[in-house]
């Protein structure tokens, strides 16, 4: 239908979804990847562009969703202490991760195979 | 990380890009389908709750960018003609529908085994 160099691509996107709503996506992925890597909720939701006040309604809505914590916000002495990931919020990161990865894989293939 | 009953789903979609642009997704291949069933872009519009005029917009669109026709736009006398669906639009909605079968099924499978 046309060929490869012709710029044609296929995109795909994964999520989850609990009852019916999402609940965890590429956006609060990288929301709990940025925390994992600055230690700081303040850091993640800069670099996100993100108000801070959202990106807590973010993490607390999620935790209470998925009922089980994401983040262990402690609060140190002056300058606060460091945020970090619990486990079972680095066991969803890995999981969403390996979902991600498998599902690129597949796609750009069968695409490749049906000749678009 | 939950039970099966908790009501934890995977969702996915696909679409098209060209030249990184969208430009073929469930929206556009809906379009085409009700085109297909219908035999009138009028109705098919009609039945997305989208003007008529953005339906021939969208169409235009696409056609101009995947470089090839997608609806044959007879207008008959009094009340008009069908429209019908060009070979590469109907070849494109069975390429796009066998991408999106084996990606769904995938990544169920896939986000099953993960054990979320």
């Amino acid at each position: 239908m046309s060929d490869p160099g012709s710029g044609l691509r296929v995109r795909s996107k994964i999520w989850l979804e609990l009852d019916g709503k999402p609940v965890f996506g590429r956006g609060r992925e990288e929301l709990l990847r940025l925390i994992q890597g600055t230690g700081s909720i303040n850091a993640a939701a800069k670099e996100m562009g993100l108000p801070y006040r959202k990106a807590w309604t973010y993490l607390d809505a999620m935790e209470k969703r998925l009922g089980f914590p994401l983040v262990n916000r402690l609060r140190g002495g002056p300058g606060g202490g460091e945020s970090t990931l619990t486990p079972q919020a680095e066991a969803l990161l890995v999981k969403f991760d390996l979902l991600q990865q498998g599902f690129n894989d597949l796609v750009n293939r069968k695409f490749a195979e049906l000749d678009f």
